[in-house]
């Protein structure tokens, strides 16, 4: 990789696949340097960024002029062009399929719910909107589902979603469960299976974690203080 | 692969996901058997099917006691195991992280908006449940929005959504905008461009093509003979 120009990541850290792309950035020392894009500023959909995505979407990467987006897509290129321990995306067939059908499968289960509530329980009440609890009920009741099923089938007999070790698919899962906190909600709290393996995952991963979740955590605060009393006992 | 056994997929070819994977094997001549599994009668929801597959859902491939879901998942696998034409998914870091891209992209976008229309136009009348116009047009707006996408960003420069070749992604997406015929709707009549793709993405697959595609032209038939005249003048 001589001569080779670091890469860029354009992020916002309140996004969780962001949050993904950097952790696996600094844990693999990966030469990088970041463009922060303020979502909430609309820098997403400037005519300059446009031009860079036409989705107007987070993250993006650029490795010597080859622009990509897509967090799933990133990492998985990551991982093969820099030669990262196997680990994360093995090159067996079989274990590599693992990991891939885990990352499909976030699509339509933690990903959408997660967004799902980040939407009805912190953007809606930031934003001064109307909120709709009975549509949050059942995100959560949908929620509640996805978290069985990640402890049922993924960690049924295994101490990582894919294996003995750590993937791809416990780093974006573990960005994604984070995101709640950012309204209070800790939807891991009464799961010991889940806590466990976020520890371990947590511990894999050492300080980068907490580095790139120290925005979530900002916005914690943050969000707790606006709230009212009670909804505050309700989502703490 | 002398000795191997053929590997044996679970599918309901009204499943678009299905119909990619089955055409992707006959493609390929991968040797495979066909466990069909019913939706319609509850088959993916036995203890039997539960047990292989404890989400429920199709496809599901097995392969020497390898039991692997998901279609992007059981798609990436067959091409690495049994060592397909490289366009299909490209060994080069670049390449193959454009048809990651299009797949991870798919699921938000083409993938979820085919399967509202495919609730609110062929399902909902079909079980003859109340039906929600305003809530159907709102998912045809949206399949406008990722249409746009396919057209003006991943066909913009190139004849398949990934360069110069067929790849998953193609065969992903076109089993996806096969789906809403089964209503008698070809949401594609109206997009040159992408009729243009499409028959491209046909003529490289021959035969699998139709083949997968005749219980969606079966339906098709079917369910507009039961529609009213005035309903069949609007879908067809």
């Amino acid at each position: 990789m001589a001569g080779r120009q670091a890469v860029k990541a354009y992020l916002d850290l309140v996004s969780q696949a962001c949050r993904a792309v950097l952790i696996f950035l600094k844990d693999n020392k990966i030469p990088h340097t970041v463009e922060n894009i303020a979502i909430r500023k609309g820098q997403h959909k400037t005519p300059e960024f446009t031009k860079l995505n036409p989705m107007q979407k987070l993250p993006v990467l650029e490795d010597n002029g080859f622009v990509l987006t897509e967090s799933d897509a990133i990492l998985k290129y990551l991982a093969t062009a820099y030669n990262v321990p196997d680990h994360w995306y093995p090159k067996l067939p079989e274990k590599r399929a693992r990991v891939d059908e885990y990352t499909a499968w976030n699509h339509a289960n933690t990903r959408i719910h997660i967004s799902s509530i980040f939407l009805h329980e912190g953007l809606l009440p930031l934003m001064g909107q109307p909120t709709h609890p009975e549509k949050l009920e059942k995100v959560l009741a949908d929620l509640d589902g996805t978290l069985d099923k990640l402890e049922n089938v993924f960690l049924k007999n295994q101490p990582f979603l894919c294996g003995d070790d750590i993937s791809l698919a416990d780093l974006l899962a573990v960005c994604e469960l984070m995101q709640p906190l950012c309204s209070g909600r800790d939807i891991l709290k009464d799961r010991p299976k889940l806590l466990s393996w976020r520890s371990r995952v947590q511990s894999a991963l050492s300080d980068s974690f907490d580095e790139a979740h120290s925005v979530v955590y900002q916005i914690r605060e943050k969000f707790t203080a606006k709230l009212s009393p009670c909804l505050k006992q309700a989502t703490l």
